[in-house]
């Protein structure tokens, strides 16, 4: 609400929660508790709604934006897209959906943890799947770059195994490293620089990395499963006392193409025209990004 | 060298370099390419040997060292100890060895790579296993506080079993990760903080890595297999939708418990007196370090 309330868009919300809606009320934010309220007056204007709930409130929400709004463009900011895309279709609200993930947060939560400038400069990805209406899909981005994000355009099944990889995987790595290290007496009295690194993200609250990892545990289990792989092997060649030159000399090569991984801005595609899709999510992979708006061919292209 | 001299202590070296012993000349330090010569004063002023050579040239040297000056008090700065005390037990040495191993370094190599700051404020393991002579040990402590460092005593067998958790395991780790990530599409466009401290590590050179791990296979494998089952265990509870509490709070718990991990300093034991090798090890395992010289009761305690 902040973010685009600076960036001059009308906002309104609705907050189950009467100390947040005090709150925004006091920053002369429009909120209401009211969600048939707030609902009504989305359909009335057509405006995009932006659900911001946690996964376990996402079916009654979906189910009042049902009843309610069927027909206004829908969004999302869950870090898991297959699991919000399962419950959008169990809600029969496919077709003006787009789903979204912006890549940034903070450790804080309510009203007075906002902050207008939360996604400048950060990714926000939007979901390029093949149903994805291209009027719905131009109104998120407009969302995103009014917000100061930048959009990454990726399928949700890609978004997910991605996240598995970068996010999801390194948390449960550092929890073994941590665990382990543990209990080896002498471990923390040597540790230093690699051992600080690899735990920081064992720092995170257990429930956060829980709810992470289990609500992707589809897309989680082959990634984690081909980590295992290279570590049994790697485990395997030490126990009979051959190099390990297989995992650290594929882990050095990946980790050196991360470094000089750059990101490149996406100017040509035009929104809705014919494979407008494809193009965008095999630009995202590539490390493309969107950082002002496209054209737009119009809706339902 | 530098460290040495710095501390006001007469101090002369070899290197088999004749460019390395060239420019440590130019900069008025006492080396030589001679290594009998090195060897022959050493043991007519009964100096202390500081062995820092690669493990591979170390046998060799062992011999010569033998030969040359076999009742010179002897140390060296290897990161395996069991290694270097298998060499040492074969090269007859062991009655006036104390192993070291001062946990600082810098990625370049040769003369010109050296700071007399290196040490400073940083941990140097030195061996309390049972053979020890209280002397010898004294000596290389002296040494080490000297060059700024801080003493962390501890045996053999625990330091290697502890370097291979907070080492060895967190560069094999992040080389898992790095080559898994690597072959997802989408994963670097997406990845940040906790992939890019994660796999921090997996940039060093592979045959650092590499020596480092295969050097310390017998210490590591066990400890691999630890961390290797709590995964396992996270992966199949994934697998069956079932909670990763286990980890998840384990991880955590022990993160929490290294960020309070404070350093105390050892003051009351007496190097030489009845089971001063147990009390220093104990100590080291508590966190404890040497920050003042301990008092000495002589050698051979």
């Amino acid at each position: 609400m902040r973010a685009a309330h600076g960036a001059g868009r009308e906002v309104f919300g609705y907050n189950r929660s009467v100390e947040g809606v005090e709150a925004a009320k006091v920053d002369d934010f429009d909120a209401t508790t009211d969600l048939h309220q707030a609902l009504s007056r989305a359909a009335d204007s057509g405006a995009l709604i932006v659900l911001a709930v946690p996964m376990p409130a996402l079916p009654l929400m979906l189910r009042h934006v049902r009843e309610i709004a069927p027909d206004n463009p829908l969004t999302d900011v869950t870090s898991v897209k297959g699991a919000v895309h399962t419950e959008v279709v169990a809600a029969g609200l496919l077709d003006r959906f787009v789903g979204g993930h912006p890549m940034t947060g903070t450790a804080q939560s309510g009203w007075a943890a906002g902050d207008s400038r939360l996604f400048v400069n950060t990714p926000w990805v939007i979901s390029v799947d093949d149903h994805v209406d291209a009027g719905v899909w131009a109104a998120v981005m407009h969302l995103a770059l009014d917000c100061g994000a930048f959009v990454v355009p990726a399928r949700s099944d890609e978004h997910d195994t991605a996240a598995a990889t970068i996010s999801h995987l390194p948390h449960l790595l550092a929890e073994a490293l941590a665990a382990t290290a543990g209990e080896v007496p002498l471990a923390f009295a040597l540790a230093a620089g690699s051992f600080r690194d690899g735990t920081r993200v064992a720092a995170t609250a257990p429930d956060l990395v829980r709810a992470m990892c289990e609500a992707n545990s589809g897309q989680l289990v082959p990634i984690f499963d081909q980590a295992l792989r290279l570590l049994i092997d790697a485990r395997n060649q030490l126990a009979r006392r051959q190099p390990v030159s297989e995992l650290v000399e594929s882990g050095h090569a990946a980790r050196v193409r991360y470094d000089s991984f750059g990101r490149t801005e996406i100017v040509t595609t035009v929104v809705g025209a014919e494979g407008w899709r494809d193009e965008l999510a095999a630009a995202g992979r590539a490390g493309g990004v969107i950082r002002s708006a496209l054209p737009t061919l119009g809706s339902r292209g």
